[in-house]
């Protein structure tokens, strides 16, 4: 199954060869880094901090992390507890290679993220699926169904991509509840998104249980750091001693660098700010599609950057339409869920203009 | 099993408390990265080149790579068969992962690179080790008694760490013909050290039978580019797919910044002088340890940067004391090989001073 990635990269090559294309495929902010993580890059580099990290990660960024997630979740987090990975993914990876055996099981949530059910495929790990509803609540009678003594680990994301749902009351309580009365079950949380809330609030079931949840954040989305590759896991204090030495076998860590530039992105106050202004433009453009969409869609998402949208047709052949007829890359829902054969992702981590482009050749294909 | 990164990371941190700590436990030049790349690093995020690499690599690079490895080998190589990874151990897993099933085997060349049989403890796929002679020669009937039609992967390594040999023409024909009667057997060659020859010619098998070998580079050791994180595979074409999405799941690639400095590290002529200025230095040093070393060891090193030395002590003991009672961070001889439980590792990647210092201590602990 072709990626969001891949869609992302024949767009660009059709860009290169001269094409008038706009993408909306993928999930990257079209903000430039902040200067103040750009001038600590160059620093790093004048000052020679390029040799191998920690395979953990570098202690600074560990004790950064662990101050702003302590304050962000309310409960201690040391840095013992983290592990620095090259984006997101690896902790995907880790998550599920190193919980799960052949007899377990995974419960997914579509809409997924699709490099949840690749690794489970590839690792012969079974998962079973479950829909969810479209403000993104577990349906609970067939999540009871599903659960079972071999289930090992249940792989949430909330705010939700591509549905742009947050974690609510009714899902913490369930979940919670499910690691109560099952004792080998873990759940890895991806909150990727989670300071790209326009309305409700973000909550993270891993302060509940952070014996038994995996909290996986990346800098990609929030600082618009995507190409630099920067996430990192909280991991159960257990896990960490097997994941840095896998960590150590596979990647090393992530470029030193970039590591010392995640530290300033977690405490510079222009930083921050500069978030703050993303969101507000990302909000706009949010309220802006939803004008244009709003025959299509119900509701604005209330956290992300995407809209997911049902369509008259097979969504991978449109997709492939709007790109080959014009020159247009969104994403199929497809990848998302089998659920979601007729739906197609539209992200607005985009300009305005190539938002207003791009929705106009979208509405002449339907 | 403690590795080596680990061993420098706990030297770094007892040197970060005060500690003289001295470490020639890590293969991780001294020498800063050049000021052209440097500057290569810092105008990419200046341009925002900051975004989602192609998950095979940048087109850019994975040209300067073919064309660097077209000259160099003396045959086609196009950037299609290309993957650039974060340094050059994903290329490890990625082998031993994609082709090797439960019933397969590999063969493991001792003194080896802890990854190879890491990845395959933890995959969980069977692995037979022959010990190489001092000079790098196979042991031919141990490896064809070794050798049947379950081995699916053998993974060599030359120039060799720990052991600085190189490939021999015995070698190369053992092997061509292991191809040639076995169909489904593949070759690792991991050739990080390729640049890193004081004598003798390197010899890659890999260019005599590209369809069934793997080449695995880094940019790390040739370069100084240790902590940036880059490196490449060279597959056979029917791989590269697979191990696109798998690279795409992974990690997406390094870090795009770091991925500019590579097609400079490649192609700069002042980059180019360094590396020879780096080589001249590394022999100066070789030269010097050998003096230092000769009741210990029978001849140098033809290539990389280390010697591995016979003591009469238990390996891993030794260097814990080294460590613990002289600051001097070395490596035990275990990780390369059961066999090598009285030996440890000294890398001569390190300050002609260290060195001096190193061998101090090193001499009063015997």
């Amino acid at each position: 199954m072709i990626t969001a990635v891949e869609i992302e990269a024949k767009a660009k090559e059709l860009k290169q060869k001269g094409y008038p294309v706009i993408s909306l495929a993928i999930g990257e902010p079209d903000f430039p880094v902040h200067e103040s993580i750009k001038d600590t890059i160059y620093k790093a580099v004048l000052d020679n901090k390029t040799y191998y990290p920690n395979p953990q990660g570098i202690l600074e960024l560990r004790e950064a992390v662990a101050e702003y997630e302590t304050k962000r979740k309310g409960i201690h987090i040391s840095p013992d507890e983290i592990l620095i990975t090259a984006g997101g993914k690896p902790v995907i990876f880790y998550s599920i290679f190193s919980l799960c055996n052949k007899d377990d099981e995974v419960i997914l949530l579509e809409p997924y993220y699709l490099v949840y059910p690749y690794w489970c495929k590839v690792l012969n790990i079974k998962y079973k699926v479950i829909k969810l509803e479209e403000n993104g609540t577990i349906p609970k009678d067939e999540f009871l169904k599903a659960l079972n003594s071999k289930t090992r680990l249940i792989i949430i994301n909330y705010p939700n991509n591509p549905q742009g749902s947050l974690m609510n009351k009714e899902n913490l309580d369930l979940l919670l509840e499910a690691l109560e009365k099952f004792s080998r079950l873990y759940i890895l949380s991806d909150e990727v998104y989670s300071e790209l809330v326009y309305e409700g609030e973000h909550i993270s079931i891993f302060k509940y249980n952070k014996e038994r949840v995996i909290l996986l954040e990346s800098f990609s989305k929030t600082y618009s750091m995507t190409g630099l590759r920067l996430g990192y896991g909280i991991f159960p204090i257990d896990m960490i001693k097997n994941l840095k030495t896998m960590n150590s076998n596979l990647i090393t860590g992530p470029s030193t660098p970039i590591q010392y530039a995640g530290i300033v992105a977690l405490k510079d106050e222009n930083v921050k700010n500069y978030v703050k202004t993303m969101l507000e433009e990302f909000r706009k453009r949010r309220d802006f599609l939803y004008e244009e969409l709003k025959t299509f869609v119900k509701f604005k998402p209330q956290g992300a950057f995407y809209y997911f949208i049902k369509i008259p047709y097979d969504g991978l052949e449109f997709c492939n339409r709007a790109l080959n007829e014009k020159y247009l890359a969104i994403t199929p829902g497809i990848l998302f869920g089998d659920s979601f054969k007729n739906y197609v992702r539209i992200s607005f981590a985009n300009s305005m203009e190539n938002l207003k482009e791009g929705i106009r050749r979208f509405k002449e294909l339907l």
